[in-house]
């Protein structure tokens, strides 16, 4: 492999991203939200964070290409593409529950080569290079691997909300529900990060746009578990995704998606 | 008031229990749960950790009383009396997410005087005694104050799942989630720390036990909050749980489920 070690500098960017967000969660700021202006503290942060990622990566690396949620595309065609999304989970965010995350994917030739999740209140980091995974935060440091399991039927799954998907997905989902032993809504990148620590099984959802799952895909597969879109293809561009811990389940369940 | 201070002591119950509980935490046991045997992590974590506040409570307040989850009730009838839920989020501590908490309370003459929620793992106190109510954790120390919300259609709402209902109840719960702005699925006593923090406006639950709410009401009614069983009698009882931030919406919330 001729890809550079980025992992320092993806580090920095985590640190930096986590030090201009944290002022604005739980803040009083949040609190005169609903009666003052028009002043909404998650964007205001997510387009903070994203202006800082976007600075440190243009001063060390100007000739990568950039894709964010607030600031656009830059030179997506470049050889090596970072694509940041500064606060994954905004309702999390906005109800003070610190399961949302800064979600930061580098892409070599379009394939996601490594992702990090940042959770800067916990002070926890989930990262990945599809051949292996990390977690380091409150508990140490040690390495992520999925856990075995054999079928659905064993399976706990996770999905963000049911309502965020379209009438015709939602039905088909709802295949997948009959046949888990567990269905739990909520977690956005958490979930993929708890797939990737081996206590959870499934994650199934539509309507991601690639800077929700591009991050998410090496931590995941670096810890041994698969993710696709629903025809089976590569995950990074986003749309109707499945994760799994282990691939039989990843099977059964695309095959339930497609029946 | 008379009521002797018991701050100082409850901190050493929380901090006993956190070290108790975190090494069941996203550990390696909790990944073999599935295949290997009847070990259940939180099962162990839970009564371990009770164990622990019992003899604590027992060696410095041999005349209190103890009502826990796991071993049952003693002196029930004493001046003093604990109320412990080592592990309030059971489904959230086995799939990872830290969003649950250890739940103490202490009620004098059979109200509740002084609660707090622990979440040891990221490292946070919401703690409260009616009077006052006061967060400490990753960003600092502060007061906790509820945050004004005039009506019910500019209320965000949790329940910790509608499934936890009977189809009465639930029936009656979906007034409320038509009348509000938002309703919001899971939490368990996370919610009643962000109601107390200013994040969200209401919390309706049903079937809690008398452990699963004791130590939030002091914090809920300490930053400004009104919580009450659905007849608008005391909560600590358990049973149907209404928490509102401004009493508008605790009135407005009433009404609609005894309409």
């Amino acid at each position: 492999m001729t890809v550079i070690d980025f992992t320092a500098f993806i580090g920095r960017l985590a640190t930096a991203s986590g030090e201009t967000i944290l002022p604005f969660f739980r803040t009083s700021l949040s609190i005169d939200n609903k009666s003052a202006s028009d002043f909404d503290p998650v964007t205001e942060a997510d387009r903070a964070a994203e202006a800082v990622m976007r600075r440190l990566i243009k001063a060390n690396f100007p000739q990568h290409g950039i894709v964010g949620e607030e600031f656009g595309n830059e030179r997506e065609d470049a050889e090596y593409v970072w694509v940041l999304d500064p606060i994954d989970g905004t309702k999390s965010f906005i109800a003070g529950f610190p399961i949302w995350g800064t979600l930061i994917a580098l892409l070599h030739k379009g394939a996601p080569v490594f992702g990090m999740m940042h959770q800067p209140y916990i002070g926890e980091r989930f990262s990945g290079d599809s051949g292996s995974a990390h977690y380091c935060g409150p508990s140490g440091e040690r390495r992520l691997t999925t856990r075995r399991c054999a079928s659905l039927k064993e399976a706990t799954s996770f999905t963000t909300s049911p309502l965020l998907m379209n009438a015709a997905d939602r039905e088909i989902f709802g295949r997948v529900e009959s046949a888990v032993k567990l269905s739990r809504y909520g977690g956005d990148c958490y979930s993929y990060c708890m797939l990737a620590a081996g206590h959870l099984d499934l994650v199934v959802e539509t309507e991601l746009k690639p800077y929700d799952i591009a991050a998410l895909i090496p931590i995941v597969t670096g810890a041994g578990g698969v993710v696709t879109n629903w025809e089976g293809k590569p995950a990074q561009s986003g749309g109707r995704i499945v994760a799994a811990g282990d691939a039989r389940v990843h099977e059964a369940t695309l095959k339930l998606l497609n029946s």
